[in-house]
C-alpha cells in the first residue's frame, strides 16, 4: 500500500446525549471522500479514541468501512499499552476490512527504544498489514528519534509509513529520510496540517489529519505534487490561520467539529467529557476568521 | 464504606501464552484473604489493567468477587479517559458486586482542576458508590494539590477515601487532613508500603498496595493502631529493603510476581510486555534479599 | 507602568566565535525602537539567557538601557530557581535602569500553588518594580491555573501583567480576565504572536514576543485598538504563516536571528550550542516563504 | 583517575538569614573525609547549586579545595544549558584545583541523543579533565538510554564514569557495563543509597551521594569488596530505612540537613527558598527512625 497524499482523520460524532451519532459519522465520511482525500483514517486521537468503549470502536470501524465502500482504503488506529492487545485490536481492524493500522508506541513507564521496536516488530510478526507508525509524542511520552524510526523501516517492512506530530515536522522528516536512504518511507505530516507545504518540500509523501476543510489539503498536495509550486504556497498560507486556529491545545477538536457541524455533516458538535466544548469566545473568533475574505472565497461550501 | 487497613491490589497472572490464568488469581486472591487484608482491588496499575481488554476485565471481577466470596470488600479500578466511559465501566463494577471504584483523574491535554473536580463530581451523580480517589501523577499526568482534593472531599461525600501515591505521602496526607479538617476523610498510603510507618504517623488511615507479603502491612498496621508502636516500627523497618527493592520502576511487577510464584500462588510470573520480566540480576538480588536472616525470620511462609 | 501594545524580547547576537556582539544587540533595539514598539525585554528564554554567564547578563542589560536611552521602557528577565537569587537578579536589574522584571515561577520537584504564590510575594516585599509573571509552561515545569494568576494579582500589586504561554491563549486570557475581574490586569500574549489577534480579541492588552518583524505587530494592534478590526485581521491573517513557521521548537530562535541577519541588525545568526543552527530545508522553506507576494508587500524593508 | 568507591556529595550549609555558612560547609567536608569517603562532590543537585550565583559557586569551590586539602578528590558540578557556559564553567572548576567534573545534558527543548553526544564531545575536547556525566533525568529532562552511555565513553575517553540516578539503577548498571565491554567504564550509584548494594552486585563501582551518613556507605562498599557480602548485606539493610526516608521528594534535601545539624557539622539546617523546610510531622518520623535500637546501634555518632 501506498501512502500518499491526503489522509483525513474522522472526528466520532455524539448526539447531545454524547452517544454515537452514526449517521453524522457517515456524512462525514462521503464529506472526505468527495473532498478527494486518498484514505480516511478512524480512531485516531482527535477521534476521541480513549473516551469510546470496545464495542463502540468496532461500530465505528464497520460504519467507517461501510460507508466508504472501497471508494478509498481506510486506517484505523489500534494503539494499546500492551503489545498483544494492540495485536488483537489491529486484527479486529483487518477483520473489519480497513487497510492499514495505525499505532502509536506503548504508554510505559521506562519505555526505552529497544522496547519500542520489540512492539512493533511483534505486532509486524502477528499481522498481515501495514502499520503506520505515529510519532506524537505527547500520546505515548516517548519521543523516537530518527535513527529508531529508520530502524524500524529497514528491518520491519511492514512499518514504513509514519505519521510525523514531533515538531519542527520539516526538519525531522528531512531526517528521518536521510537516516533511511534506500528505502521506500513515506513520511505523513500532522499537526493539523499547519506545516504541509514545508513538509512536502522535505519530502513527505503527504499528511494524514484532522483538518475540517480536507480540499484544501487536497488541494495543495496536488499542486505541489503537479509542480505548481506557487500556486500550493498561495493557497496554503491563505490556510494556515484557519489550519493554527483550529489545532489549539485542549480545544481543537471542539472547533473542529464546530466546522464540520457548519457545513452540514456533524448533527452537534459534542465532544465527550472532560474534553471542552466550544466557548463563546472561541466561537466568535471563529467566525471572524471564516469570514476574512481571501479566506471565504477559498471555502470549499461558498 | 470505611477504608481503614490493608487493601491488596491483585495482580493479573498470565500462563506462558500471556492468556488469563484465573487459578492463579483465585489463589492471590485466597493467599491475600488469609493473610488478613482488609480488602482488595482488582483493575489497578499493578494489574496491567491497560493490558486487558474488556472481556478479561470483567473475567477478572467476576473471578475476584466470586472468589472473595463477600469475606472482605472488593474494590476495582475504574479510570478512563472520558467521563461517560468512567461511568459507565463503574456501573459494571457495582452489578458485579464490588463494594467500591478507584478512579484517577482522566488523561488529557491541559487538564485542570475544575475538569478534575467535573470529572469526580459526574461520576459520583451517576453512581451509588463509594469512590477512591487515586492520586497518582504518572499516571494521569497531573498532579492533584491538598486543596483539590479537600474540595473534592466537601463537595463529594462518596469520594472521601484517598489512595495517594504523590511523594512526600507522609506529608502530603497531613496537609490532606489539614485541609479537610471536620471531614471523614480517608488516607490510604501507596507507592508499595515504603512509607507506610510515616504515612500512619501522619494520620493515614491504611494502605491500598501491591506488596507480595500483605501479611507483613496488616501487622505493622495492627500493631500501629494499638498502641505498639515500637513493635510495629521494628517490623516495618526490617521489612522496607523488600518493598524498596520491589516497587522499582519498570520492573516492579515482575518482582512482585515472582514473589508469589515463589509463594505458590501465581504458576507462571510472566508479565505483559512490553512489560519488562525479571533479569537475572534483579533475580539474584531478590535472592540475596529474601535469604537475609532477620527479614527471613519474619517470612510467613518460613 | 502600563503594559500596552507590543513589547519585543531581544534576542542574544553572538559573533562566529559565540562571543557577545554588543554592536549587533544595538542595531537590533534600534530596529525595534524604530518599529515602533512600545517596549523591549532582554534575557528572555528567546535570548538564550540560560547559555549566558552573569557578566554577560550584565553587560546585555547595560547595553540595551544605554542604547533605549529611555525612548521606551526596558523589561528584563530575571527568573531564578531560587527566591533570593530572583530577588538579587531583580535588583540588579533596576539599578540598571530597568522598568520592569519578568518573572517565571522557579522550577523545583513538587512545586505547588502555595509556593508559586509565595515565590512572587517575596520577590514583590523586596522589590520596588513592577513584575511580569510569566506562564510558559515548558520554562517553569508548572502551570498556573487562571485561579493562582487572579491570586496573584489580587494580593500582589506590583505584578498584574501576565506573559501568557500556556495555550490556548485567547482562552486562558478570557478566565484569568474572568477570575480577576476588578483588578487592572493586563495580559500580554506570545507563542511568536501566532494568537495575537484572538488574544486581542479575548481582552489582551498587547503582546510581548520576539518576532523578527515586530512592525507587523505594531500595525496589528494599533489597527485592532484603533477599532479598525478588518484592516487589522488582513495584515495579521497575512503574516501568520510568517509568525508559526518563526515559531517552530526547537530551531525558532535560529530563524528570528537568520531574519534580523537578512535585515541588516544581526552579523552572524550565530546561536550557542546546543541550540540548532538553520538547516538548509528550513532556510530555503524560509526563503520560499519571504517571497510570498502577499507577504513580501507587506514586509517593511521592501 | 579511578572512580571507585564512596563521593558524597556536599549540602550548601547556610546561616539563618540565607546566606553561605562557610565554617559549617568546612565541617562537613571534614565530617565527610573523618567518614573516610574517596572523594566529595560539590555543587550538585543536593548542594542547592541552582540557587547560588556564580561569586557564591566560585566560594564553595575554593573553601572545598581548601578544606579537602588534598587528602581526597574533589568533584564539581558544571551542568549548564550552553555547551561553552558548560565549558566556561568547568574549566573554573579546573583552576581553582578540582579533579573532576560532573556535568548533566543541558536543559533544551527538543534534545535529542546526538546533541547530548556533542556537548559531552565538545566539553571534553575543551578540557583536560575527568568528566563524570550524570544520568538524572528529572534535571535534565532527558533520559540517556544504556547506549548513548556506552557511545560516550567509547568515544570520550575522558567521560567513562557515569552517575547513574535513573531507576532502576542496577538494572541500568547492568545494561550500561554489557553495552561497554571491554571499556573502563565506571557506574557510580546514586538517589541517596537506597539500592547501593543492588548496584554494586550489578557491577557498580561505587557511589555519589548525599546521604547524611556517610560512614555507612563507605563500610558497606569495604565490607562488599573485600568479599563480606553477608555483613555488607545486614548493615546495607538496616540503613535503608534511614536512606529512603532522606531520600524524600522535595524534602529530601532538608532531611539531610536536619541530620547534618544534629551531627553537629552544619549550625543551622536552612533550605534556601522555595525548597520547603522540615515540618513537624516529618521531624517526628526522623526522631523515631534514629532511636530504632538497630539502626542506633550502629549509627556512627552514638
Amino acid at each position: 500500500m501506498e501512502f500518499h497524499g491526503v489522509f483525513s482523520v474522522l472526528p466520532t460524532p455524539f448526539n447531545y446525549k454524547g452517544e454515537l451519532d452514526i449517521p453524522s459519522l457517515r456524512r462525514v465520511v462521503d464529506l472526505f471522500v468527495a473532498a478527494g482525500v486518498n484514505g480516511v483514517t478512524a480512531l485516531g486521537v482527535t477521534s476521541e479514541v480513549s473516551r469510546l468503549n470496545e464495542s463502540e470502536r468496532m461500530l465505528v470501524i464497520d460504519t467507517v468501512v461501510a460507508q466508504v465502500n472501497e471508494r478509498i482504503p481506510v486506517i484505523v488506529g489500534a494503539t494499546a499499552d500492551g503489545t498483544t492487545l494492540c495485536l488483537e485490536y489491529s486484527r479486529a481492524v483487518r477483520s473489519a476490512g480497513a487497510a492499514a493500522v495505525m499505532v502509536s508506541p506503548p504508554r510505559m513507564p521506562k519505555l526505552n527504544s529497544e522496547a519500542v521496536f520489540r512492539h512493533f516488530s511483534e505486532l509486524a510478526s502477528g499481522l498481515d498489514m501495514p502499520i503506520v507508525v505515529q510519532d506524537f509524542p505527547p500520546l505515548s511520552g516517548y519521543s523516537m528519534e530518527p535513527v529508531l524510526l529508520a530502524r524500524i523501516a529497514r528491518e520491519i517492512p511492514s512499518a514504513r509509513a509514519i505519521k510525523l506530530e514531533d515538531p519542527p515536522t520539516p526538519l525531522k522528516t528531512a531526517n528521518i529520510l536521510a537516516n533511511s536512504k534506500g528505502l521506500p518511507v513515506q513520511v505523513l505530516g500532522g499537526l493539523g496540517g499547519v506545516f504541509l507545504l514545508e513538509e512536502l518540500m522535505a519530502g513527505a509523501a503527504g499528511v494524514m489529519t484532522g483538518f475540517a476543510v480536507p480540499e484544501i489539503l487536497v488541494k495543495v498536495v496536488r499542486l505541489f505534487k503537479s509542480g505548481q509550486l506557487t500556486a500550493a504556497s498561495d493557497l496554503f498560507y491563505t490556510y494556515v490561520p484557519l489550519m493554527r486556529f483550529e489545532f489549539q491545545e485542549g480545544i481543537g477538536l471542539a472547533i473542529r467539529k464546530e466546522i464540520l457541524h457548519r457545513r452540514g455533516a456533524i448533527e452537534v458538535p459534542h465532544v465527550r467529557q472532560p474534553g471542552g466544548g466550544l466557548d463563546s469566545g472561541t466561537s466568535s473568533a471563529l467566525d471572524h476568521l471564516l469570514n476574512w475574505p481571501r479566506l471565504k472565497q477559498e471555502l470549499p461550501w461558498n
